[in-house]
Order: structure tokens, then C-alpha cells, then sequence
């Protein structure tokens, strides 16, 4: 059982608070912080919580805050966290980590020596089609992987500080692209060297100085690419999409606008508002239970595990600082116009890998290409000569 | 918090079991009955349970089942609801709750008269899906309901009692129509009364004495109409498909096959075995979070929450009883080839609903039948005269 | 190259030339009848019809009416039929062929006893994704067929003849079902012997006197069951869904409302209308090439390629009236609530087919039932003493 | 009526035949050539062609080769086009059209010079789903299009000279992505300017020289992006899928692997080979009329249609030399690791467009950032004050 501290009461907060009761678990939010009183108290009466204030250091030390949830805007996760190291408390930072690498390795850092317990609420990398299809990736179900890519795109955010450059420190990359990244590192193994990005992105639609449309590719040392697509100007709900292509299968993931679920309205029934729909009438396509299919649960059920038993969870301050350098190579290279390489003065995966032969051996002097059974019945063969590089079909 | 005894270490046992745990929930089970002393003892390992036991009774009895969970063979719930109702334990049995209406009609009134708290473990109107959408129709998002099907079928059940037709009290109807029927319930509105039901029934794959295949219509006081569809014979896996009409809207669930999750695997990449696919190769399709798509989880918190607050889950024993009703009744006409009314020695619903008229004014001499825009831009409009019944478009 | 003449200017006889023109075909509409003479004009000049005609007969007897296509209200196709045979004119007749299975064999017999061509115009027994699962049914690919649902419900038809029972023959059931009978024949063998017929129907919305809602199940001799689903009160576009399970497999087809194709438009942009939706923002689920995919063309193709070679058409005035007997056993059934047996009093197909036994041997004392892997690895054996009946699990 | 000659008797030619027959069609294949003889004469048996040839010039010059179509290896193009233009026939010429844009612009000035009609066979800009979602474009049914993506992956294609650089030109980008590259353009529109191109490129799994797997973006003047994704290695089938974002929707097509047909098949009931599937039993996703939803009878009607009237069709030599230009900048890029210019000695379209601006009036000091209705009911409006550029919630 963990008592628990949220510092921020707006939208992030209140769904971190969502996601941890009414589902008879056993941790319980005791503290809650907000800037303004009025956000305090209003949080702490939803949600049953006994102790509110707006004073974050207080919030962090108050004996039952046995571990401490930021639920802050970006750029307050470096203070917050460090006033958690200064009062050893166990620390959850939501996404994403830090507006740059070096802010993010600070906090990886500060933890690390301080001994503080701390996790990285990449909650994308939680829902139960990622950990399912991790899983299957890693039994080798679709072999090496190729490329990995994810999709988050949806008509904005929600609260105003995300549209203000300073304060968010990024547009739609560092809010949207963050999960992709980890997305696409967890399919590809954490463990491999992402070294460099090439990344478009323009502000397309919103009168704001950040982007609202981005697409990036990031190169990994042993061959495979991941690649992101995100976007504040889509229209249509949230589109959450991750697709794997590896050389013995495929992996198609939709998380939220396609899963099973579709209604149609007239509109002329009652008052029904579809959550996240941009419309409450025509073809509408639900999800059961948005928490869950987000992966929050799962998360914290991990975090809360790990701190438990003394282990790491899935997903660190390490990870979020390694998803910051691979943003800051993108927001340079969408800048510069070439591939940029992730800086990361820190780096505990492995090095040296290299890209597996393409070579398959047929027989002793050629190489496999294809068989193919064609619509007439035909079976091809396509082999390469070893030694002339001669192709022919038999 | 509530201390769980759980009588049944079969596969239904062990679904339960599974959960339970691993989620951080507050509630844990603490005595475990099987019929087999392996059972229980390898039940109690794998799920860290402190007590075992193969005496039903010394189960139920023990001071650390404070809510009995029944995951028995149908043939056995009747006795074992007895032993709670003894013991004054609180039970929640799972589906079906009878294999009659009379065994289900006789443990709900002795639960009532012994004031023993009872829950009919009715997974599939809990899942995340089911239950938003029961709230959709509530609100009036889709207008009267017309129509509300709902199919269940696989390839056949895992135990073989099962396939016992007087151990298991019927066939695929039993099993999976006993599902189908609640969910049209919960959509049609439980308080209306169903009065009678067609069923086709046959054995057709299977070498058996009970049915593999059944469908089924279910006539409803206020004109609307239930289905199931339900069968042991179909190939590729588990389809769980609900399907609602209404005046103003339409409800499509998939709760199984298609829910956003597709997978190709060439099946030369490892051993991955996908769970309930009938192949571990080609396209599959696997299931999230296979637990809480099939609503477990959500049914033990409303089961737990209604338990301590002392009022009704959403399904209880009496809702168990109004199923078996309606399977009676299908059993019956599966033989008679008649429509056959729904016995009810007991209802506490509505009486005397009757279906709403059809007819909508379009002016004072005349009702509107429908309004529609041709593809060449054409407007119609066709009416029916009030008095001469005449039908004409303008 | 086939000169044709068309009866009926309204929306079918519309639909038919679009499917004729605008491809490069070489047959062409040469004489259109309506009965007034302004729809007659209007449809000569879209279509580029060098003869127009509202006297019938004239239609059908002028020389450049080489094949003629009835595109009529159902209480017409007799009289025009007869006008055919009377002219010695092959001819092509709208579903369903008659209001009664009595009708439709008149028809079917005159034109035997002519020796005039006659084709049964059943578009959606010609649908790409029709004829191409057909082709696998009867390649083996789903085995046995035990079940071939087919169901079609739209918001209601076009005409308003179609809503005065007089004219029409019936409601939804004569309307929809027609098809799909005939869909579900084809997959269970059109040699089989539809044997008896249980329908519900109702009127649940519309101020008609005909049904605008039905479901049938239709027994076939060998065992195999067909379903219809057929409705005019569906909101949310058009549903043409068929299912078919056999013992080796299944087959999902949609036809119009899921076909790869999705659009989300905000209405903003433009005065787009989507065809046949009911709304023209929100999510759209547009067909691409609307008569291709309902099997106009290909009907088309099939008949002119039959009448030049002097075979029949796969679908024929003969299947025609069995569909008509099969609907009528459905209307009787819909009023005396029983399983009315299907009146063939001329039937070529198959007598005396009975279903296939269920046991399967799996050694020389036990029969089988079913094989299983766990998810917990273990695989069970489910097996049936021949003599005792016992069932036990190796 | 069109007498046609086909150069080219494998794959693409067949497929070309077969789209051209069995539909009743007016134009006819009156002349075929292949190199080898044997090749010739099969093809001329299988879809009865008169004249057959291994002389290409014979073949072209040929009395009744009315149009030329060229279904040959990318390396032989210009010189069949060459003949085409000698000999003054009319000629279309299967895509890419080169395997350079300078080879291209030959072509095409070749044929304008000699006034020879030439049309581009680019059958994925005539599916039935593209032709009609292009038109809810140009409608303007989602605003101002910002991003059109199209994707052609499949495990590899099926003649050899595809795997030879020298013959091919190039990799998958010039197999798959001449298709990607024109879907594109057609949805920003042909008279937008492509600027440069950004292209990863990769040999992962094949033993080959070229790329057997890219990603690339297109800038387009006016702020669009193009983007395509194609790749030899992927495993499931065929996945073609086109997604476009405007700023009044979306638009996604999925025009082979999930259209509404699926199948599954234990394997055991028969000899059923599913065509471009990797597998024959398990779900399966087949096609319902491949041709006809790859385009070719909507391109082949087009390019007669255009030819007998005199006018141009949809897609000419001039739109396959654009593509190759974008194509050469994307092979570029994918070795110099920076954004290409497109090289267009020869542009038609406009020039001097501008990316529209993103700021929308709120009232006369504010621009509107967003609105949005939150999930507990709170409606906020985000602004920025045009002075001072500070955002604020309302």
C-alpha cells in the first residue's frame, strides 16, 4: 500500500487520480498540490483527498507523502523533482521527462545519487496492446524488427501553457512525439544506440511560434528505423496508432478511434456528448475504458511493484532523458535541415552493433531472393549468383 | 477490503484467480475449494492463497471467507449456494446461475429469506465496452430500442463436464445464450417483462446430446426484440459480438476478435502461441488485456463496492433466474418448434407496457413516412393520407 | 453486343444504365418505357436512349428491344413478363420476381414453354466479394456450411410504391429478404431443399401496414440453417453484411458501410454529400464504386454472356421463385408463429438429403470431441465412450 | 472501339489482358509482342490475340495496332515509346514511366513533338476509392489539405529483372513509390510545386543492390507535404493504404488488405490458394474484384475515353516525368542525407504559392487557438493576444 502525493491538480492530475480508485486498489492519494487553492480544494473533494495545499515543498514533505506524482507543466518538473530528492521522496514525472536532454539528465541524475526512487509515467508504453505485442516481439514472434513506427495525433491540447513555446518548451514533438519515441525504442530493444534523426515539422494551422505537425525518422545502430507522426491539427478524435514491421511479421496496434467499439447517433435521442469525439452525432467511436486503454492503470500498478520491491520499473528517468536527446536531435534537424545526431553524454545500452547480413544462402553458390507461388498456379524462385551478381528465376 | 473463498480451482476458478491479482486491489482470496486435493493444492501455489481445502463445507465455513466466490459445474451451484446460505456467507455465483429457472428461482429466495448478500457473476454485462454503452442508451443516444442481438461462439468449452448434457444442464445455449440474453436484457431495459421466445436448436458438428448451435428470438412486452446467437462449431477463434437498434441509432461491439490489435507472424520467428486462436501463424488477432475486455474485473469491484455498501450489484441472483426463464423457454420451443411463453412465478418488473405507435404527424391530414435526398439532389417527402390510407411523395 | 430495352424510368431502371454506361461496354440501351411520358424523356435524354415509348407493349415489341429489362413496381413484372413471352423477347426481371411464389412460377413456366431467356436480376448474388467467397465455399475452403446469415437494413426505400402493401407484395421482408435468401442459398448448395420457415416480423416504426422489420431462419434439408435480418428503421446508412460458418471455417463479408474507406469531414469545407449516409460530417463511410460493389456489372456481364451463348445465368426465374416460395413461408410464419413448411410444387433440385452424422471416431472405442491447448500449455483430449457415453478428458 | 497491342507478355502484361476481357468491353487486344515466342504465343491462346510477334517494331507498326500499350521491363520503355512515336501510334505506357526524369521528359516530348497521344498507366490514381476521395477533396470535404500520405508495401515483386538495379532503375522507391508519389500529388494537386525531398533508404532484408525498403517526404510550395512509405519486406500480404490530413478531415483509404472480406480456413477443407497472401489458411483477406480495385478498368476506360474524344486523360507522360523528377530527388537524398531540390527543367503548373497564414480572428485583439469541451463539461476557449502574445484560457 502507498500513500500518495499528486503536485498538480489540472487535466494530467485529475486523470493520474482517475486512473487510482474506484478500482478498490490499495494505494490512495493522501496529498494533493495545486498552484491555486480554488484547484487544490476542488481536487481534493472529488477525489476524497485528506490533505490539499499550494505549497509545493510542503506538499512533497508531508509525512504521508510516501511518493510524490509531478503532474506539473514541463517546465516545473526540474524544480519539483529536485525538491523530492532534497526530501528523499520516491518521485513519478510525467511526460515528458524534461523540455531537454540536459534538464532531464539533471533530474536522472540528482535521483540517482540521492537514491531516490524514480519513474517515468510514459503511459502509452503501458496500455495492454503495447505490453502485449512488446511481449510478442520479444518471443520473436515477428522476428528482427525493421522499422517501428508510431502515430498520436489529435486536434490539440488541452490546457493553455502547452500553446505557450516558453513554458512547454515544444509543440506537438515534445507532447505527442515523446510517446512515439519510447514507443518505437521499447519494439526496437532499449538496449540498441539511436544515433541520428532527420524531422520535418511546420506550423501548419495554429496561430502559436511552436510546431503543430511533425514527422520523424530515427536511425538506430543496428539498422532498424523508428518513426514518428504527430500532429495537433488532425481532425477526427485521437488517432494512436503504432504499426511494426519486423522480417517474420507485422504488428498493427490502433488504441483508440478504431477498437471495436462504433455507435451511430442522429443526435436527436437525448444529450449524449462522446468524450474526445469532435462531434455527438453521426458514426462515433468510443472507447470502453479510456484509462485502462491509455495504460494508466497498468503503469502505476508497475511503478507502485517496483518501488515496492526495490527493482526498476519499465519505464525510468533514464528512459525520459534518452526521449529528450532523440526530440532535441529532431527539433535540430527540423531547424538545420539534415540528420542530426543524438547526443547522449550518457549512454548505458550496448555499442557496436551493426546491421545483420542481407544474404541468405540458397545453395552453395546463390543467394535467396524470393519464391513466390504466382495466381497461375507457377512456383518462382529468384536467386543471385554469388559470383557474377547474375539474378534469374527458376 | 474483502477476504475471498473461492470454491472451483478449474479453469473459471483460475480466470477469477487471475483477475484478482496482480492489479494492487485491496481484496484477496484466502481459501480455495477443489474437489481434487492436487487441484487445490497447485490452485493455493499459483495464487498464493493460504488455505485449501476439499471439503466444500470447511470452505465455506472458514472464518477467513468473508464473500464466497462459486466457479463449480452448473449441477453443483445449487448446493453450493445452500452451503453459504447455511453458513450466512455472502456468495456470488458465476453464469449460468441455474440449469433450470427452478434451481435458479429456489437459491435466489433462499438467499433473500436468509438476507444473504448474492451476486450473479455475469462477466459479459461488465465489460468496459458493455457497460458504456448501456449508459449511451440510457441517455437516449440511439432512441427506443428495437433490436438488441448479441453472439456468442467458439470452437467448444474447455472442461468436460461440459459436454455432459446432464452435469452441465444443456448445450451451447446454456453455456454462451446465457450471456446473450442478459446483455439484450440490460439493453431492452430489465424491468420489461420478456414474454416469449422462438429458438432453433441442433446438434451439428459435435457428438453430442445437447446442442452446438442454437439462435434465438425473444418477443418483449413493449415490442422490442432479443437475440442470441450462440454456437460450439464456429472456426477462427472467439466471436463476442453484441449489435443494437434503436429509432435513433446503432450500437456495434466487438469484444474479441476485432478490437485494434492485428498481428502477422510467418511462425518461423519462435514459439509464440497466441492465446484462444485456433493458428499461431498468419493473421491473428490477440485481445489487450483478455481479462477486463471480458469484464471481470469491473463485475468483482461492483460485486466488492455493493457487497460493503450494502446495497444491489448491477446483476444478482434474480436477474440469474429471469435468464434461465428465457432459456427454459428456448429449450422448450427448440423442441415444440412454437413460439413458448417465458415462465415468471416471479416478476418485479413492469406489466402492461405496450409498443409505442408508429405513427408521426406530418400535417393534420397526414402521417410522414419518410424524408430523403436522392444522389441526383431530388428532395422527397412520402406521406400517408389518414383518412384514405393513400401513400404518396412530394 | 446486345440492343437493350428498358421497362421503368425510376430509380432501379436508373441505376441499371448507370451500370451500363460510362464503362465501354458494348451494349447499349436502345427503347425506354415509363409510364409517364416526362420520366421517359428525362431518362432517353440522360442516358442517350434513342427511343422512348409510355405504351409498353410498343417498348417490348420494337426491333431494337433485343433483350428487355424489367425495372418495375413488383405488381407490374407479370404483365410485363407475359408482354415478353408474347413478343418472343428474352428478358431480364428486377427482384423479387413476383409478390408470391404462385406469380413467379407462372412466370418462370411461360417463358419455359416459350423457349424465351429469362434472368433473374439478384445483383447482390453478383457482388465481387460474392462470387469470389462462393468460388471458396465450393473449393472446400469453410468446409461444410452449417450457417449463412445474410442481412440488409437501411433507413427505408426510395419509392413509394414500395410503402403500399397492394403494390409492393409486402414490406421489408418481400423488399430485402429476397436477397437474402438467395445469398444464403447459394452458399448452402441451391441444390438443397429449403425445408420449413420460422419469421418474426413488425412494424416498429414506420405508419405502414407492411412489416418494416424481420428476422427468418429458413431449415434446409441437409442440416444447414439460413438467417435473414431485414429492416427499413437501421440508422446509420446501409448494412449488407453476410456470414456464412462451416465446418472448416468462416466467411464475414460488408458489403456498403466498412469497405477500407473512411472519411471524417468537419462540414466546414465544402457542400460534399455523401451518398445513401444519413449525415454529411462527422465520420463517412463512403463505397467506392457504389454499383460495382452491389454487382451490377457483373450481373450484367453474366446475363448478356449467357443469353449470346445460349446457357442460363447463374440466377434464373426458376431461383427466383423459390426465393418467392420461400418468402411466402415466411409471411405465413410471421402470422401463425409457427415453422411453415416451404410449398415447392416444382422443385429440380436434390430429394432426400439428410445431415451428416456428428461422430467423429478417434479410436475404435471412443469418439471425439474436441482437442485443446491451455493457455497454461497443457493440452487436453476430450473424448466420448462409444458404449457407455461417458465423456472424459485424456 | 479500340484495337489494342501489348508489348509485354508477363505479369503486368496478363494483368493488363485480363482487366481488358471478360467485361464485355468494346476494345479488344489485337496484337501482342513478347521476346521469347513461347511467351507470345500462350498469351495470344490465353486471351485470343489474333496477331502475336517476338519483332517489337513489327508488333507496333502492326495495322491493327490502334494504341500501343507498353507493359515492359522500366529499361526498355523509352525505346518502345521511341517505336510508338516512329510509327505514329498512340501509345500508354505502364508506370514508372521512367527510370530517370531525363529518360522521362525524352518520352514525353518525344510523343508532343510528333503529336502522339501518350497516356501514363498509373492504375493506383483510378481506384474506385481514389477517384471518388480525390473528388471529396477538390469539393473541398476537407478544407486545405497539410499532409498526404501513401503507403505500398508487399514481400517483393514477382519478376526477376525487378531485383536487377541496372534493369530496374532502382529499388522499391521506384517500383512502389512512382504509385505514393502521384497519390500524393494528386491529393495537394497537380499545379503545386514539389520543392524538395528528404528519403531514408535501406537495403535490410534482401540480398540485392538496391533499397529494399524507404521512407520519404515531399515539400510541396504551398506548405503540403507528401510523404511515402515502401518497402519489399513486408510480411501479411499487400498493404495499400493512402491517409490524408486536411484542415476539415481526414481521409483513410485501405484499398487491399482490410476491405470488408474476411475469411478463415482450418486448411482442411480443400485445395483453396488465396492470391498475394502469404498463407492459405488461417484469416485470410481476399479481394473481391483485384483488378477493378487496383484501377485498371476505371484507367483503361479513362485512357480510351480520352483518346477517342481528342482530349488528355487523367494521368500523362507529363504527370510520369514529375513523378521521376521527385523520385531522382528522393535517390539523391537517400545518399547525401539532405533535402533534395526537384529538378524540373520543364514545370506547368504554378509557381509563386505560399503557405496560407495560421492565424484566425477571435475579435479585433485576439487570435482563436481553440476550443473545446472538456470531459467534466467545462468549455474553454484558448486565445492570444495579438499585441502581446500571450495565450489565455477563457
Amino acid at each position: 500500500m502507498v500513500k500518495i502525493c499528486i503536485l498538480g491538480g489540472g487535466f494530467i492530475g485529475r486523470f493520474y487520480a482517475e486512473s487510482l480508485i474506484g478500482r478498490r486498489g490499495k494505494d490512495l492519494v493522501h496529498v494533493i498540490y495545486a498552484r491555486r487553492e480554488e484547484t487544490a480544494r476542488r481536487f481534493a473533494t472529488d477525489y476524497s483527498v485528506p490533505h490539499f495545499s499550494t505549497d509545493m515543498e510542503e506538499a512533497v514533505a508531508h509525512p504521508d507523502s510516501e511518493i510524490v506524482i509531478i503532474a506539473l507543466p514541463n517546465y516545473v518538473h526540474e524544480a519539483a523533482v529536485m525538491l523530492c530528492v532534497k526530501h528523499k521522496k520516491p518521485v513519478l514525472c510525467t511526460k515528458p521527462l524534461g523540455r531537454t536532454a540536459e534538464e532531464a539528465l539533471r533530474m536522472t541524475l540528482a535521483c540517482e545519487e540521492a537514491g531516490v526512487f524514480a519513474g517515468y509515467l510514459e503511459d502509452l508504453c503501458y496500455t495492454p496492446k503495447f505490453l502485449k505485442s512488446v511481449k510478442s516481439v520479444e518471443s520473436g514472434a515477428i522476428g528482427r524488427v525493421l522499422w517501428a513506427k508510431s502515430r498520436e495525433t489529435h486536434p490539440g491540447p488541452h490546457s493553455d501553457w502547452f500553446w505557450d513555446i516558453e513554458k512547454a518548451g515544444g509543440g506537438a514533438i515534445l507532447d505527442l512525439g515523446c510517446h512515439c519515441v519510447e514507443i518505437s525504442r521499447n519494439f526496437i530493444g532499449k538496449e540498441v544506440l539511436p544515433l541520428e534523426v532527420m524531422c520535418w515539422a511546420d506550423t501548419q494551422v495554429k496561430p502559436i511560434d511552436a510546431e503543430d505537425h511533425a514527422i520523424g525518422l530515427v536511425k538506430y545502430e543496428n539498422g532498424a528505423i523508428g518513426q514518428f507522426e504527430v500532429s495537433w491539427t488532425f481532425r477526427g478524435g485521437m488517432d494512436l496508432r503504432d504499426e511494426v514491421m519486423g522480417t517474420e511479421g507485422t504488428i498493427w496496434i490502433n488504441s483508440f478511434l478504431r477498437t471495436g467499439f462504433e455507435m451511430f447517433s442522429s443526435g436527436n435521442g437525448g444529450d449524449y456528448v462522446a468524450e474526445k469525439a469532435e462531434t455527438s452525432s453521426g458514426w462515433l467511436f468510443p472507447v470502453g475504458d479510456e484509462a485502462h486503454e491509455l495504460g494508466y492503470p497498468n503503469m502505476f500498478v508497475d511503478m507502485f511493484d517496483a518501488f515496492e520491491k526495490g527493482t526498476q520499473p519499465r519505464e525510468t528517468f533514464y528512459d525520459g532523458y534518452v526521449v529528450n536527446a532523440i526530440l532535441d536531435a529532431a527539433y535540430k534537424s527540423a531547424k538545420t535541415k539534415l540528420w542530426e545526431p543524438v547526443q547522449l553524454p550518457v549512454w548505458r545500452g550496448k555499442r557496436g552493433l551493426s546491421k545483420p547480413s542481407v544474404y541468405k544462402d540458397f545453395d552453395e553458390n546463390h543467394w535467396l531472393i524470393k519464391e513466390e507461388l504466382l495466381p497461375n498456379g507457377d512456383r518462382k524462385t529468384i536467386l543471385k549468383d554469388k559470383k557474377t551478381g547474375e539474378i534469374r528465376t527458376t
